[in-house]
């Protein structure tokens, strides 16, 4: 059936089962990134994500090799005058273990309730399929896309992008656009459609601290020399004060405070503080003092222990002192903070910090260091994707922000100059990094209604007349 | 050769390669306690043991089983009105691992320079024959012992002595003594002769923090949650001020300051601060404010962690605020502390500065409490060893203390009412817990020396008459 003389909307409600029935292909695909074993499967993926560009009416479909995984790219350019478009997804998986908890095999994709059940359907199989189902519906009936379209299709976001930045760089003139539009990012919610404005930065520090040259008995030497696990946790309280503020000289130096309008605005948020910590088992908060919980997980740095360890941890008693105690930090940054400016305050705090009798070693993983990431709050982009939201789903969407890191903002931004606008229609609850991930399949059905209207949009109105 | 009308030492002189013989023997049975493979060996040392006490002429010699090891007793107590000794040593060993480190095997004792080296040869079979080979000299030339002799030969105290106190409560009427002296302990140096006169006690507890009921990604929760890592620092940075003293409330009730006289004597022990870090490759000291090293070692109280650990400890980052954060302590005790009070205070501390957002889970190991061991610094029988080292090394011993805990005095003292004397020819150096234990063989003719010396002016001078 090729319904040239209908709408793009009805050629995707019409294929509604088709869609649903590629999805399950290409989430039967074992395509995880980060496990060699799993190679051929990244090519088979790859294969198939370069096909179905090409089914869809793409152009110079590509299948790029990096010193990774492939990076997969096609464009269509005929649309002059209309605004240019980077349509960003990737084709990787996080690995499905535990295998043993999964209801269902993790790559036989399986439909239950109104979910489909799989590893990487949600992220980001599912919402990357959309961008090509759209571009699809549009040629099928109308012949064309309203705007011009890239695709960048990487193998390596379940890796940290590790070759994204490079390729997009050394690729910068073929990949110029007026703006990235992300097919991955999730909702924040499953009931309140949402836009994702900002996500924090990151940086990464380990440290040794070392006593004596061996392991000591306690009780003998005990009393005579220092003990790594105590200088350890001097260290490691000393880097926050009483009042959960970061204590380490110069951490805030490049931080604003967070706007009256920011926190307002999330102030307005639907968010009750006892049902998140009943969902998460905690007994109550903690944090920096004077920010709600979502201003400290959202509009403020952070800098946590990811790990910690020295000495015995084995059953019963043994009387040592080690000789080594070792911890691992990461940050979370805002806007304006440079990953290896706070890593160097931290490691001279921790140098100046350090107690008598034991030395201390620091290694920072600049190579793991991003910045923040926020969109200008009146970016024609973003403002579109709200209007669109609102029209899908009747009612306005929220404005979030992530407290995790999403490399990709700052990637197109300084090999492009291009924000991104984060248009997934995963939802944070979906299990993508757990056992029995899922994906609505409504969603589906929403985000290719959104997305069609989207580009409809966009090519008619161009990027002069944003209205909310 | 049945030397009768020669003198014991005599005796042990002539038989001196003999003794040794027999040590290598009696160190050739790998009897290692903690290590169930090796029950076999423990029956065949028990065994070697209650051999040779019928051959030195001991009489109702007895392999008395425990709920663990047996223990080896028998007696000589035909001296009336002579003082009655209660000699303690034990046959077991420790693990010989790692094996790969020892330059002989563990249980092939082979001589070089001077040194028998073998597992188990300074701690306790070769101190421990020292006395079984004194009542043999003495019963093969004076045809009887100057003083009533009784002996318990353990077989667990290196798994703690765990049911050494049941045994010894059970019979307190049979191993009734004046006191006991102990072919167990070590002297400190090997250029001095030294008598150890007090050890420090122990006590153990575990805690656990916890805060969300998962592990949590350190991105999206980071500063709206507690981190377990940051709050048991802070609890383990509490148990200490920054003078190194401990800070848990009622912790220093019970200790009393060190007497003058006590610090004095130490001041005046050959001892250096700098050649002691050096020894365990330490950049420098720590530790309580006010007190010399040795002071700090030996007379205070100590509050040690032995392990602290939680989160990741793999390579690289893994951005995780872990749910749960675990420590083990113990302390070292000194004379009048209660090992349960002190674990109820530390207990009580960690409940009361626990921080907002997690909780405290503790476990006190009360099976694992011992008190601090001190001989009244008169007592008879330690002037009298004094008296004989110094004719044995033709100078002057030195009186020291033990940062470890050796149960045995308390165990004696509470079941028998009487003190332990430390006459042990070991020395501190013999790496008696690690590869390549050896023991002196001078030591072994020191040793026999000073105990037929030892058990000669005891039964000739009694206990009233002690003399320096």
């Amino acid at each position: 059936m090729d319904a040239r003389n209908d709408t793009p909307l009805a050629y995707a409600e019409a294929h509604g089962e088709e869609i649903l029935q590629e999805l399950v292909a290409f989430a039967s695909i074992p395509s995880v990134s980060t496990d060699p074993a799993h190679k051929t499967h990244i090519g088979e993926a790859s294969e198939w994500v370069a096909e179905r560009m090409r089914r869809a009416g793409f152009e110079g479909v590509t299948i790029n090799p990096t010193a990774g995984h492939p990076i997969v790219t096609g464009s269509w350019l005929a649309a002059p005058g209309a605004p240019t478009i980077l349509v960003y997804g990737h084709y990787d998986v996080q690995p499905p273990d535990p295998l043993e908890k999964w209801k269902s095999p993790p790559f036989e994709p399986t439909v239950r309730d109104g979910r489909l059940y799989a590893r990487g359907v949600s992220d980001d199989k599912g919402p990357m399929l959309i961008p090509l189902k759209t571009a699809e519906a549009f040629m099928r009936t109308d012949g064309r896309l309203p705007v011009n379209v890239k695709l960048v299709i990487e193998g390596e976001e379940e890796q940290g992008s590790a070759h994204l930045g490079e390729f997009v760089r050394a690729h910068a003139k073929e990949l110029t656009a007026d703006f990235v539009l992300s097919a991955d990012g999730a909702m924040w919610r499953p009931d309140e459609p949402s836009v994702t404005v900002a996500n924090r930065g990151i940086c990464a520090l380990e440290f040794a601290i070392t006593g004596a040259g061996k392991d000591l008995h306690s009780g003998r030497h005990g009393g005579g020399v220092a003990n790594p696990l105590h200088a350890i946790s001097r260290l490691v309280a000393s880097l926050h004060d009483d009042q959960g503020r970061i204590a380490v000289k110069g951490f805030y130096d490049d931080v604003r405070p967070p706007s009256n309008a920011a926190r307002a605005a999330l102030a307005e948020l639907p968010f009750s503080e006892e049902r998140y910590f009943a969902a998460i088992g905690a007994p109550g908060g903690a944090g920096e003092a004077g920010y709600s919980l979502l201003e400290r997980q959202w509009l403020r740095p952070t800098l946590e222990l990811n790990g910690l360890w020295g000495g015995y941890e084995g059953p019963g008693t043994k009387t040592v002192i080690p000789s080594l105690a070792r911890a691992k930090i990461t940050c979370r940054l805002v806007p304006d903070q440079e990953p290896k400016a706070v890593t160097a305050a931290i490691a001279h705090h921790l140098r100046e910090h350090c107690p008598p009798g034991v030395t201390v070693e620091i290694h920072s993983d600049d190579g793991h260091g991003s910045k923040a990431y926020a969109i200008p709050e009146d970016h024609p982009g973003l403002l579109l994707a709200e209007r669109v939201l609102k029209e899908v789903h009747g009612k306005p969407s929220l404005r979030v922000r992530m407290g995790a890191t999403i490399p990709i903002g700052l990637i197109f931004r300084e090999a492009l100059g291009a924000e991104t606008v984060f248009f997934s229609f995963s939802t944070a609850d979906e299990d993508y990094h757990a056992p029995n991930e899922f994906f609505r399949l409504q969603r589906l059905t929403d985000g290719l209604k959104a997305w069609i209207r989207y580009w409809e949009l966009l090519g008619q109105e161009g990027l002069g007349k944003p209205a909310r």
